[in-house]
């Protein structure tokens, strides 16, 4: 395990499966991450490949309606509209609540069922004004976004000196002396996402263990155009919080070569950062209610986050995944199409900071999830050009999954991978042995604009946002309807 | 011509050909600008034709040393430190000069001759503070960058409503009272760089004239991560001086389909920008000197510009042509390659407001120019992997270039494409009938980073720049040794 490899941090990682899985503390191996193209390496039971095979003329139907139909082009538009209206959806505003409203009232509009919110007390942070300034060796203004939950700068900021290391054993190999009252900048290595956002989220209380004033980090982006990422944090308890932010790649380059040459830097730093007490948001929550089973047991839910960054709009992070999420369910509803179990949409408040949303509604669900969930399909990763489904769960379920997968031709949506990435909600659940799926997309380009003022609904594809609700809406509706549940190992 | 089909602007065309030729007035007809792979369709002299070929040895020399002898790596590395040491390099700032005092003593270091510099008076124009907000439909940050020379806005900064328009047609075709006191948002479509400029340049004076509070322009990107790209424009001597500023490519597409739905827009925008006394910079200076003609007269230039906008380093608008200039003239005095005519460096200062480095320099040296100089060769367009040249003369130069391009294939920069684009100082020769060239290079994201805080070195790649100025040295070199003067049309 990345994160939780190291014995120190074991304690934090309990805290970040439970309430932090944004930051992912399984083993992200993209040796092992692969598309598999569908094999026959299972063996379903006959009659249960059958049956699954029977829902192609359902999977058919759904998508010529939504791709070529009544429905085509209607999931863009709306969340354009949805974007255009609310902006940044940022925890805390009034913009988020707003949002929340009228995505309460919408849902109920296009005839989901048992729509309701559920609250969810969420973190207050606000950034306030913020800057900060290369002193020395020469000025430069430095493009920065402070990360949640930083506190404040003294008043006026602060003028420091900079030590600039790539990992934390160069930091670790360093004396307190040499890092005491400076301006730690972290420019570690692009790896992947997993593995160097451990600098944004460990990166200032290791500094502050050194007696660091600050610590910048390189942004947790493999390209950038000179756009600083922001990003949530963790402090662990026993360390002074010192105020942290991330800075652009091209910057932190920059200070690693300057440092290098033995140069000295320095930097000014100013954040007017301020954490309130947490607010008290909604989860948003409708229906279409399966036919057989009670409606509140065995529930397939489909899911995204409404809320977003103050930077940019949200429209990849996550508007075309909590999008795609309901209007599956809305296109079944109107398609007719009625399963066997509910399926759910939950449009998440408040996972940007912590996966506090969802971490709220798993601990209000968790007397009943046993027989409350069957299944979870999260989209949070991007809804790039959908490939398939990327699945957590144990073989059983696997095996279910490839041979719902091979009915997604129209769809062209057929691949299969595992382990899951970017299913930071639902991982509440699937990390502990629930069967989910996120959504497998060709989004390479993700964290280009990821937290970034790049978030936009340029990213975004009207065919591809088609084509990923399509794909929602047919998997949940088969998983829904089988006879049997999915299969786990519950931990 | 573009900018000058218009009559209204035709005396406006005057002013920009002698100062501004960042904007070109010339027919860029893309179907034009193709890379041609040289042909035998030019018929030169014979013996022309051996003397250049017989130049074979000494290119090849050329390329062995820079590639992958002496100097390999040695343009990066230099390039690298320049900027990291320097930063931005913005007109009327002490950075630039500073960076001007050692570009002259490294001139001299590496062995240069008659190094020095010219006096050219630029505009000083400081951004200062600025933001915009949107305050309707929905609060949200509007990344932005002023547009010099534009003017503050009243103090505490103004909220006004919006219009958008898509064109300067769309703009004149609404009434002066649909757009008194309002702010007007330009989101043209992108088509290229040479056309869609003309928003940024006149935009502000033509919503001027319908009485406009100030003007946002999209900034002119083909591409975004929330990056806000600066530069220059033009008042009109008979507007009202309007705030000018680019956004982003996002958020100007984004206000385009609000205002589209016919939603009201409002935003606050605030500028502190001063226009203050033009400021005495020097054009930098450096020669390897003929060993057969005067030797201030058939000089052979290579240029680029020293100084930056004030966001980003300006690595590669143009740190990397101003340095591919100098080098190639350093290697080709290591080298003890003296040719007939003398070859000269020239480092521009003040090339980001209106071309004024270069403008005074032409003004200065006009009563000479016609003996003065034998031909000019820009990189201002980038320093990614080289392609050779792109051609600015008559027929007969034509020839020549294409001929001493069939010797550039060890360094795989063979191609000649015409009409030149990208040689905004140069063009205030060639747009009279001087023959030049501008690097031919594969720039195809050179407007994702130009005029933002993602212009930095990670733009920048040692082995191209290593090729580009193996050619630039190989090329003039050439040029400056060659029997004949490089032929021309003077107007």
């Amino acid at each position: 395990m990345i994160l939780c490899s190291n014995r120190q941090w074991q304690h934090l990682c309990v805290v970040i499966l439970l309430s932090f899985s944004a930051v992912k503390c399984e083993v992200i191996d993209n040796e092992i991450h692969k598309l598999a193209y569908i094999d026959d390496e299972c063996e379903l039971p006959d009659k249960l490949r059958k049956e699954i095979h029977s829902y192609q003329p359902i999977v058919n139907k759904i998508a010529d309606e939504v791709l070529n139909g009544r429905f085509a082009g209607d999931t863009y538009n709306t969340l354009s509209e949805f974007i255009d209206t609310f902006g940044p959806r940022y925890s805390g505003t009034k913009s988020l609540e707003n949002a929340i409203d009228f995505m309460n009232e919408k849902l109920k509009e296009v005839g989901l069922e048992n729509v309701h919110t559920e609250n969810a007390t969420i973190p207050n942070w606000q950034r306030g004004f913020e800057s900060a300034q290369l002193v020395q060796p020469h000025p430069q203004n430095l493009p920065m976004l402070g990360i949640g939950p930083s506190p404040a700068t003294p008043a006026g900021g602060i003028v420091a000196d900079v030590v600039v290391v790539e990992s934390f054993d160069e930091l670790n190999s360093l004396s307190d002396d040499a890092v005491r009252g400076k301006i730690v900048v972290f420019v570690p290595v692009w790896v992947s996402y997993e593995v160097t956002v451990e600098y944004r989220v460990f990166g200032a209380s290791r500094a502050a263990r050194k007696g660091a004033a600050a610590a910048l980090i390189r942004s947790i982006a493999p390209f950038s155009i000179g756009s600083p990422h922001a990003g949530w944090q963790l402090y662990e308890d026993d360390v002074v919080q010192i105020p942290a932010a991330c800075i652009t790649v091209e910057d932190a380059e920059m200070l690693k070569r300057i440092y290098r040459r033995g140069v000295p830097i320095t930097i000014r730093l100013e954040m007017n950062a301020k954490s309130f007490e947490p607010f008290v948001s909604r989860n948003t929550v409708g229906e279409l209610q399966g036919h057989t089973y009670p409606v509140d047991k065995k529930v397939v839910v489909l899911c995204g986050h409404l809320d977003s960054w103050d930077v940019g709009v949200g429209a990849m992070d996550d508007g075309g995944g909590a999008f795609i999420s309901w209007k599956a369910v809305e296109y079944l509803k109107k398609l007719n199409l009625r399963p066997a179990r509910t399926i759910r949409a939950i449009l998440w408040t408040g996972e940007e900071p912590a996966v506090a949303g969802a971490g709220e509604y798993q601990r209000g669900h968790a007397a009943t999830e046993k027989e409350e969930f069957n299944f979870f399909i999260e989209s949070d990763i991007g809804t790039f050009e959908p490939l398939g489904l990327d699945f957590a769960g144990n073989s059983d379920a696997e095996c279910v999954i490839k041979e719902i997968l091979k009915l997604m031709t129209p769809l062209n949506a057929t691949s299969f991978a595992t382990p899951m990435q970017g299913g930071p909600d639902i991982d509440l659940w699937t990390s502990r042995g629930f069967p989910g799926a996120s959504l497998l997309n060709k989004n390479d380009k993700y964290f280009w604009f990821h937290h970034t003022y790049g978030d936009s609904m340029l990213i975004e594809n009207s065919e591809y946002l088609d084509k990923a609700a399509a794909l929602f809406a047919a998997s949940a509706y088969i998983i829904a309807d089988l006879s049997i549940d999915m299969p786990r190992d519950l931990q």
